[in-house]
């Protein structure tokens, strides 16, 4: 019986028949797949969408994913959204979906507070004012013209990863972590546009404005604007999503996501923070002593396990390749560890290059399992030293009362069985 | 007069008078805006889309363009398709729109020969055969189980740039350059599944066959499989899109792009390639003595201007950066040279990193356009030393007669006018 007699009905119950083979590799690694010990010299049964055309090139002109791929979108929190509405909340990207370290633009995570707005990009301005020299309007067209530079980071929400308390076991990845992506950022860099208006020697803080209906504000110390803040009107190679900030967002490097306001209509030099409501009653940190930390603006080290991860199910016992992203806002990884004992040991996974600063970093390790239950977890450091903390040990340093800013290890528990739920 | 009190259209004309002011840097570039100097503490006027509440998140969960951008797009070329029906045919990207290195999924060009299959992913095989110890067929998740790595890497259609005889003046450099494009590709190093196998040492050639209507084939040499070929299931992150060969391709990092066979269904291991009508009939190349060479795999060193670029306009005279992308199936680019008098002189471009091997890499140079006609064009050079020729080098190698493998200097003509045309 040559394998074009076969239906791949069949082809596929001998997969699950044939079970682990031994890969040739020092590290005998397995894999499941069927033995074609009597295959002559054919394919594989002729599928059915080999016997008819298939669709014309441009259907659509601007591509879309397969239909076999619907279930990979974006959504709210699957245990509910702590939002009254739908124009201020959140969406997340699914991240035990994605592979590599870009994230499409189509699920890149969003967050507004009044909705995305429809801009057209030949009315839009940006206004630079307050203590500059020369006060000035930009059009769109205007700041296109200046010198552009792209580069990949990532984004993170400061209120990504709820894990203060109980942990909710049936939370996935796209739960815990959602709140977090990765694109090629073009823009201007900010401190070009700057060099023409001058800004006075006593501007020590910049005001961030957006043009959502929310009028999102943020005040930036000088030392970022002039450091590595972008202008920025393209994501992924195309101008910005509406989800984004078209036509123009500010892009702030490793800084909470908050902070790289979208829709950016105006910025402002002064010498103090506006102390605004996005500064005051939220982005503050609570720290043990019951006190109000403001003006945290750095994404710390972190890392999390996208596969296996919390929903997924092992299936059959054997090789597993433990795959996840980490990142740092304070520049690069220079190490991921991974523990498969809830932390008792560690392992140094394999960082795959190029490993940029402010940018995710993908992790590998081979794994094999067994069918034993386990703890899987990913243990960050970034180029300052800084080392991804335990949960015990983030609560040694703010009060469990906290939302923003939770950058502890990740450990996912995986069943006798193979189910994989979120162990905090 | 505040600025809040001012219309966008107001500002639009000011923008317009002001004119060029000078940038603060030592190259004394130029930008259009306007000097806000009557502005006092107000932003510009409030627009429509800041008065009410966007749209909610998740509109749509898997997110588009703005309506603005509508235009960017892949298309046929503006002079007419060669191709009899759209399922064999092509789609090219919109270079000029783009920005960065990465090609979003949805403006990845196509090339098909029988249109896009729809494949369910569950009932997909790979059957590898032929000089092989074992001949296995697997499933999607047997290949999804293997150690997997990302690479960016670019992908060009060996037909792109047809500038061998006279150059259509009216085309873009989407129409010249657009089969190329540029993703984050994921999958399995192929070498990784063939140790399961075991090839034959007299195994010198592999086969491999596409699952759609045309059974597209090729002949890849043995030294490629064992080196950097992957069996990619994903591009930026999320899976294939079905125009690029959903749910696995071959992929062949710097070679040409016909050859990362698409829906890979088949891979066969022989002695001597197959003689398939894609390396008879079709890409082949055309010498000066009039014979035709066989099996020429490597995209050489070659770059082209984006911006500006054909079809164009400058608009007011000043500061423009001169801006495009460099390649080579050979390995990084290690030089791009700028000419604005076509070809006499030249200047070093800015090289934007990362630089990446068998990658797009963005290059730039700021040029100040006075409203004199000028000839732009770009020349790279890679790190084994190959240097893009002129069209004239080009055609002493090969035949005008030739279709594949024009990698030539671009040159934009621009007029006094400021239009830019395509000069060949």
């Amino acid at each position: 019986m040559t394998a074009s007699r076969r239906t791949p009905s069949t082809a596929s119950r001998r997969a699950f028949v044939a079970g682990a083979l031994t890969l040739a590799t020092a590290a005998g690694l397995e894999a499941q797949a069927a033995i074609a010990d009597d295959i002559a010299d054919a394919p594989p049964v002729t599928p059915p969408w080999q016997k008819e055309q298939g669709a014309p090139v441009m259907s659509p002109p601007y591509g879309q994913p397969s239909k076999f791929e619907s279930a990979v979108v974006r959504r709210e929190n699957s245990t509910g959204s702590p939002y009254p509405t739908r124009e201020a909340a959140v969406s997340l990207t699914p991240l035990q979906a994605l592979h590599g370290i870009i994230t499409p633009n189509g699920l890149h995570y969003e967050r507004h507070h009044a909705g995305v707005p429809s801009i057209d990009p030949a009315a839009h301005r940006l206004l630079i004012h307050g203590l500059v020299d020369r006060q000035m309007i930009f059009t769109m067209d205007d700041l296109m013209h200046f010198p552009a530079t792209s580069r990949i980071h990532f984004l993170e929400c400061s209120g990504n990863t709820q894990n203060w308390g109980k942990p909710k076991p049936e939370h996935t990845v796209q739960d815990t972590h959602g709140l977090l992506s990765c694109c090629e950022w073009t823009g201007v860099p900010l401190k070009t546009v700057l060099g023409e208006l001058g800004v006075k020697p006593d501007a020590k803080w910049m005001l961030a404005e957006g043009a959502d209906a929310a009028a999102m504000t943020r005040s930036i110390p000088i030392e970022k604007v002039l450091d590595d803040a972008l202008l920025a009107y393209a994501q992924n190679g195309e101008r910005l999503r509406p989800e984004q900030g078209y036509p123009l967002r500010l892009f702030l490097p490793g800084f909470e996501g908050n902070m790289s306001v979208k829709w950016l209509r105006r910025l402002k030099f002064g010498t103090e923070p506006w102390q605004t409501r996005e500064e005051t009653s939220k982005y503050s940190w609570v720290m043990p002593d019951g006190s109000v930390r403001q003006f945290n603006f750095v994404m710390e080290a972190k890392s999390v396990i996208t596969s296996p991860s919390g929903g997924q199910k092992l299936g059959a016992s054997g090789f597993r390749e433990i795959s996840g992203v980490a990142w740092s806002g304070r520049g690069k990884i220079t190490r991921v560890e991974v523990s498969t004992d809830g932390g008792s040991t560690w392992a140094d996974a394999e960082l795959q290059g190029p490993v940029l600063p402010k940018c995710l970093t993908r992790f590998r390790l081979p794994w094999r399992w067994h069918g034993q239950s386990a703890k899987l977890a990913s243990r960050s450091t970034d180029e300052t030293g800084v080392v991804q903390p335990s949960h015990d040990a983030l609560l040694q340093q703010r009060d469990a009362r906290s939302y923003y800013h939770y950058n502890a290890i990740q450990t996912w528990a995986v069943s006798a069985e193979g189910a994989v739920s979120n162990a905090g």
